[in-house]
């Protein structure tokens, strides 16, 4: 039995805690006492406290043979340089904007293994790729993935355990993609096209700024990443832009300062709150074209993931908590032993560990059907 | 030569001024010396001061015959309200909110002829219904009335030569309609159908409160009024209101409070505004049904007008503001004489002052087809 420290206990991070639990010793670390309560039962341990504070962060993760990162992106990135120089090993899916390379030399230096952006995607979209690079001259990447709930409200059809900021973010920030072997910036929100799924009908793919890692690691000519909405609802969301209800600059009012995004962000909140029991679903669809053994080939996956009733677990923590709990017990198995920054692309290199991480999440109900 | 003076030197009060000035003198008041200067050169007195002031008001119009009231709607009653008592006939397309029969007592003891709602709906609207009124038994009267842009700009494809709020304000005011002889309360931007118009393809009307003076003088068991707007921007509108973009309640938000209306109107702001060589146009359909001489009858009007390249004057501006003028004519030709506050409906009764006021638009290229 090893022990493992999770640091924060939202959404994932509580189901994480809860599935590493049954083989390990898991302590759950969070500021906040609530989210920490329903773990209580589970037999976790719980430590309430600011990640964000250093000397609290080096003693509660001394004890343990490897740590979870699953805090708010905000926080990610100066907790994982910590976590590092700590020298533990950590799995990351925090999500963080920063560039994680800029850690490699200390986490080497360290002799860390730290995995980051270890979800679904970023994540088991990554490892798929690095998979497939690995036995072919792939000519073509394209990843369409989605978080929804069930149930279509009019007009954004749309529900996050998030705050409503960190999803206006992902519609603001310039999408990076590879065309032809040249990097291309493109808005946020465009180039709409249908993606059908037979379980949930057809989605609205939309670009966003989802290739993070890739962008440096893949020799790849075309490399695309689109984020899946209902059908319908992207339109409401152009409109929005459009009209600069995103917009983070402030406009002066009566002598009073707000940027409209901030009261977007609080309008938003009541109508894109995800409650405990909101039924809701993951759809994934990666297609890899490209030549293997000197024949043209094409790969599809889909991934299509519901909340667990039985359990009460969100098909976002199942989709993402697993990917990330597969590799915490690869490591902690000694079956991925390379040290440095490990963007998830790196684990499907190796046969094995793409092997490993695809049972450990078909054991979960998490299937990726090709 | 009657001596007219024009409150106001907006978008309409200017065309007022210009059409009257070609039988009159005339003399345009505003408090802006912009608005006026367009005017100097066009054979019209321009005074600049402020209509909300009551001794500039008195002064101002002292030497007149006849009054015009073309101020924004907020200052409109309390503009009335001193011109009937300063003894002035008046026509007014102010449009204010507040009810007029609180001032029919004070006209009909000053001797004072003020007719309230003078332009096109209200105005012309009434004055149909209530020529038809005069002869039929009316089971149900519906307007379609709208003032849009010829180029459709994604996705409100909708300017105004007003201000945001004041159209905010048709989006979020409850509607009044007459149901079965009863008042019916309908959220605005509701029960939305298609109406086509060959001149500009298929529109879109929803509930709106523009009914005003017929709930209080018309007998008539089934009326509604909608606006209409270019097909699939109400959506956008719908969800700006259902987001909560068109609240008046202040949030607060880092200690600064604002109301998210204020916003809205910011960034509406620019979307919206009409500049002045934009092309718009005013579609308009008045639908009467009941039992004239023990027969049914159905009546159609229908208007399509378009901004006038050649003066330069939108079509808002011709529509409400030749309704208004043809009426100033009427009172000062004594061709009609009733005293107090007149609501467009009363002149329609009289088939000549009707007649009088359909060729004084047909004149002017405004005709309505029945």
């Amino acid at each position: 039995m090893k022990k493992i420290c999770v640091l924060g206990a939202g959404l994932v991070g509580k189901a994480i805690a809860i599935d590493l639990s049954k083989q390990h010793k898991v302590t759950s670390v969070d500021i906040n006492q609530n989210s920490l309560k329903k773990l209580n039962s589970k037999n976790i341990q719980t430590v309430c406290g600011d990640i964000s504070d250093d000397s609290f962060l080096k003693k509660t993760i001394s004890p343990f043979d490897l740590v979870i990162g699953a805090v708010p992106g905000f926080m990610g990135y100066k907790m994982l340089k910590n976590v590092i120089e700590y020298k533990k090993n950590i799995v990351d899916i925090s999500f963080f904007p920063e560039d994680p390379f800029t850690l490699n030399n200390l986490a080497i230096k360290n002799n860390v293994t730290a995995v980051v952006d270890c979800g679904v995607a970023p994540g088991m979209g990554n490892i798929i790729l690095g998979y497939h690079n690995k036995k072919m001259k792939i000519d073509s990447y394209k990843c369409y993935v989605g978080g929804l709930p069930k149930e279509k409200t009019w007009p954004y059809m749309y529900k996050a355990p998030f705050s409503p900021i960190d999803v206006i973010e992902e519609y603001i920030r310039p999408a990076r993609y590879i065309v032809n072997n040249k990097i291309v910036i493109k808005d946020a929100l465009t180039d709409v096209e249908n993606i059908d799924f037979p379980e949930c009908g057809t989605l609205e793919a939309f670009n966003t700024d989802g290739l993070r890692t890739l962008i440096r690691t893949m020799n790849i000519s075309n490399m695309i990443e689109k984020t899946m909405r209902h059908k319908g609802s992207v339109k409401y969301l152009k409109a929005l832009k459009k009209t600069g209800f995103f917009n983070t600059k402030e406009i002066e009012i009566n002598g009073n300062k707000i940027s409209p995004i901030k009261i977007s962000e609080r309008l938003l909140l009541p109508l894109w709150k995800l409650n405990e029991n909101d039924e809701e679903f993951t759809a994934m669809r990666i297609l890899i074209k490209g030549t293997e053994n000197s024949v043209e080939k094409k790969y599809e996956y889909n991934l299509y993931d519901e909340y667990d009733k039985k359990t009460k677990t969100s098909s976002m923590a199942r989709t993402t908590g697993y990917t990330c709990t597969a590799v915490a017990n690869l490591i902690l198995e000694k079956k991925f032993k390379h040290k440095g920054i490990i963007p998830p692309e790196y684990l499907g290199e190796e046969k094995k560990v793409f092997n490993y991480i695809v049972n450990y999440l078909l054991k979960r109900g998490v299937k990726y059907n090709t």
